[in-house]
């Protein structure tokens, strides 16, 4: 059968998602712990091929098995073998065309800034640290421009393998908390590599003065990567989740 | 002079605040990069000794130092020579008659409890994970009986050592937010030792139903440790900060 599995890892230690040949990944722990316990070769599908030191809350995957344990009892069984920066939120069975990737969904991240004049180290795993000033009101102005269905070139990494640059946001939210951690979270169709990233480092320069709120449509609309502000650090994203229809 | 410093730590590799023969501290580290930097043996003094394990956004030291750098400056230049998970927030001058310790002050702690079926890896390293459900109105109602001034012996360590058991909760504040993080933020003008983490453990018992709400003041009244719950894991306690008068 084919199941389906809802993960949650901190990426610190990790390169990323995806199997490489050059360190450890998510997948690769995953794949050895569902081999080992299954006694099959296992190999699961991502949906989103998080880079290295990026988290997830809900990051979904799937893998066809062959076992006659109920679907919902797998994440509990293989959560024993995996280490504790991975953690198995829930397994379900999905049908056997179900693929994670090309599956209709609405994925949402989020991109946490610890905007201070000095770090708190309880924040420091799981945001990127700017200590000059961002007026998050200008953010809110510059990001307008991004909701709906646009060509993403822009704000896509020039290494992108895509045949097409258009994607739909559906909203972005920004929040300054107590501890002054300013998070953006972002909606979307779907996203293109390092795009999340890009808006944020973008909408940085917006915040800090750099840039101007109307300046975002215009490197929208430019389709140039060089236009936009550079790839903010991976620490601070984090895949919030993946909704199927 | 007389300098203090408001130091932040993520208490997770270390063995508490206070020096002691096995295992390192917060303030070893901050003592050795003080002596180092200035070339004078430098001794602090911490208003919390905050145990293993328990983590720090404020907590609040002085130190005498023989030196004219302007003390305001002194954050940012030890700041360099400490490790990630110790970071200065802030360094003043103070009277040399000023203690961290005995100078009347209002304490803050948060204690937060991961309440999910199953944990998310990147809340672990700040909370501690109770997977029963837990029903935050009734922590609220048994926590009414401990505002105000109280003999406190029912929750405090056995290993206490302290002329009198009185302490002064201005406070307590319960909420779940989107993460099924239960947070309790405490305030008064004093703490024994163990005291948020037993009152914490305490009020899981009132709200997974072990105890009833009413149950805390009759516990209180008893003062005798053995009738509260268990001491809360440390990894959940957070010293928000400290405010001096």
């Amino acid at each position: 059968m084919r199941v389906r599995f809802v993960i949650a890892y901190d990426g610190t230690e990790y390169c990323g998602w995806q199997v490489q040949p050059n360190g450890i990944t998510v997948q690769e722990v995953l794949n050895r712990s569902l081999s080992d316990f299954f006694g099959q070769e296992i190999s699961t599908i991502g949906a989103s091929r998080t880079d290295a030191g990026v988290h997830a809350l809900g990051n979904v995957a799937v893998a066809d098995i062959d076992t006659r344990m109920p679907a919902e009892k797998i994440a509990l069984a293989i959560n024993q073998s995996l280490p504790d920066d991975i953690v198995i939120q829930a397994t379900d069975e999905v049908p056997s065309d179900f693929h994670p990737r090309f599956s209709k969904s609405a994925k949402t991240y989020e991109y946490a800034i610890q905007n201070r004049q000095v770090p708190l180290p309880t924040l420091s795993r799981y945001t990127y640290f700017y200590h000059h000033n961002l007026d998050e009101e200008r953010m809110r102005q510059g990001v307008a421009a991004l909701i709906g269905e646009h060509d993403f070139t822009s704000f896509a990494s020039i290494h992108s393998q895509t045949n097409s640059f258009v994607r739909t946001v559906y909203d972005i939210d920004i929040k300054r908390d107590e501890w002054d951690v300013v998070r953006m979270r972002i909606r979307g169709n779907g996203f293109l590599y390092n795009m999340v990233r890009i808006i944020a480092g973008t909408l940085i320069h917006v915040g800090s003065g750099l840039l101007e709120p109307e300046d975002v449509g215009r490197i929208l609309m430019a389709k140039d990567r060089e236009q936009a502000g550079p790839t903010a650090p991976a620490s601070g994203l984090t895949l919030v989740g993946i909704e199927y229809d």
